[in-house]
């Protein structure tokens, strides 16, 4: 998996901006007592949709998710934060980079555990793909803060 | 309420940093189909919990909530985020002002919804109150991110 | 907290009616083991607001908490209690004292964990505020049973 | 099912001691949009089991439900009330006849919605059946609130 | 117990379809540590809603569960399969066995935990009965997949 | 999307063995009232999971997840069936693909909806890496009931 992981392990920055924050809670263990993969996957999705809803200023559904690596267990009372950039806007859909990062018991130095691509497409009322209005690209898009 | 409200309804930049960010889903809506205000209150604790144990540098619970006001209904759909800043920190206890955000349907305006007061206690392993170090007091609690 | 306390701790009676009782699961727990903070206000939110309900007779909004005092932690297997007193109503609006009380393990005496002081505002189907039709006040309204 | 339902449905009044209330939410429905069976189950046996933890004075195991009819559908919003009487305690076992009221809305005039009967084993630390102590019988465990 | 279970503890196949296969997490625990009986229930009711619904082509309501024996724990780790078999189908109900067996931790023999007969009447949009089409009677009703 | 996709999408019929089934309740909707694509995502990491440890006859962890497709949304009251496949047996690693398919209401055609390919570590009490006893390599890993 190393080859296709999309930034070096040493990064030390998440790339994006904070799109979703929370704890985690004994609720979200899966039998070995870890943070169960489905709900880290399921914050992930609710990051993306939430910056890619706002880049193409209203309904998308996601389509598609690739390249998730786990690479360190998330554990019970760590502080999680996905990070989410996009990275390429088409005529209809939205690509974003998601990363994953979490704090140790919510305190001391950050740490990278989980990235994936997330792509979505906008639709309208009936679930129909609708154009995405041009702002100046991804760039624009980025903004994950209310 | 309007005495007892913090700040002015006017401001128009949350106060502190985000230390909580979701999407309201329709599993946390009330009987009328609003977002249930304990679900509301329930972020506003992990989010408060988060900050004051970076803060304490370990373990803390949660003593008292005052002053929590409901100001606008929180939707399905909203992205909804909370705000912390460390108010005060005695010996053994931490106060944070925390304020919760909206931006209806991920994209527009953010709206301020609902703003309290949290205060915890840090402990030890056997849940007995503990020092808190000292840092240069609230100004340095505030950073929520990882 | 103490001064603040409404009622003093050598209470052995609960205050008002029962109108939330629950068993506390483990799915309900913090990172340290014991019962959410967060779970425990719903539970409140939800008591008060059967209640609040009630008295109004229909549709009632949470506008505002105070005074939420967490004297001892919830256990997983606590019967856990919430009785509600309705202490004043006005025109559109009605304030409800709510403690929390628990049966360690479900037996022996019971303990008071928390309390609080609960105000809603009755709406109409436009969430406009309404008229509450008096009864005799704030002893009507305590019933909490069906 | 009529004739093996254990009371007359004219009964106006519940059976016991209530054990178990809460607001039934958007988050408890089945596909029909009504409260799902499995929740009202649920609950129950929550109830149940806490009436028999404090009659057996310890942990209980549930070994058998025989005879659930549902009478009537849950609705969200409904204040959801689950009475437990003891009916039977034998040497390692306790029965017990749970009936489930509702308020619609949470306020009007009470509907029974559910029976059942619920069969418990009193257990030791390592899970083995051990003797429940005698009191005066079933009459002695149906105090149900803290 | 043993007098009123349906078939004997020695078979070592389940009876009828897989309906419902789920893997028990932490946060289906009761205070014990064992899953909780709510939640086998829970399943339990999908499992035999799923059968009913395709047998029935279309909507249908739990009226009744009986004879629910709880035989052996379930752990966190174990894989749960509901397994039904339509027993008896009339002009508006639909009667099922409905098995609970585990393969502990995933892996090594199946053992049957649990077992209970479901009723469901069919219902037309208005939730008043409505006439089965005849099939060729319970035969037919079993095929659970797609 | 179109070529990585394992298998077209005019198969009629699932690939691999039922490993999860489960009935799509309100509780899991987006947004949008459709199934939130996190819920799919768990329901497939629980169900390649299970897979996983009966192949590997003990713990694993997830590592890789890529190519989800969603292809069509899951609606309230769909029958979710995950569908998985042992692809590929490394000396540690175990690669599986997932499908998910639906019967819309319960009844009626099987759809297929989502596909993704899943690659699990086999690792030892301490989480380290642990060689996989070889079987006859993927064949043998398909299973998928108790």
């Amino acid at each position: 998996m190393q080859t296709t992981r999309p930034k070096p392990s040493t990064a030390h920055e998440p790339r994006g901006e904070l799109s979703c924050r929370a704890l985690a809670m004994p609720a979200d263990t899966n039998p070995m007592g870890d943070i169960f993969g489905g709900w880290i996957m399921s914050a992930m999705d609710a990051a993306a949709f939430m910056t890619a809803t706002k880049r193409a200023e209203g309904r998308v559904v996601t389509v598609a998710v690739s390249n998730i690596t786990f690479m360190r267990p998330v554990k019970v009372g760590d502080a999680v934060c996905c990070y989410t950039e996009v990275t390429r806007v088409g005529s209809t859909s939205i690509t974003l980079a998601v990363e994953v990062w979490v704090q140790r018991q919510g305190h001391g130095d950050r740490i990278k555990v989980t990235d994936a691509e997330f792509t979505f497409v906008a639709v309208n009322d009936n679930g129909r793909p609708r154009q995405i209005v041009d702002g100046s690209g991804a760039s624009n898009g980025t903004a994950a803060g209310p």
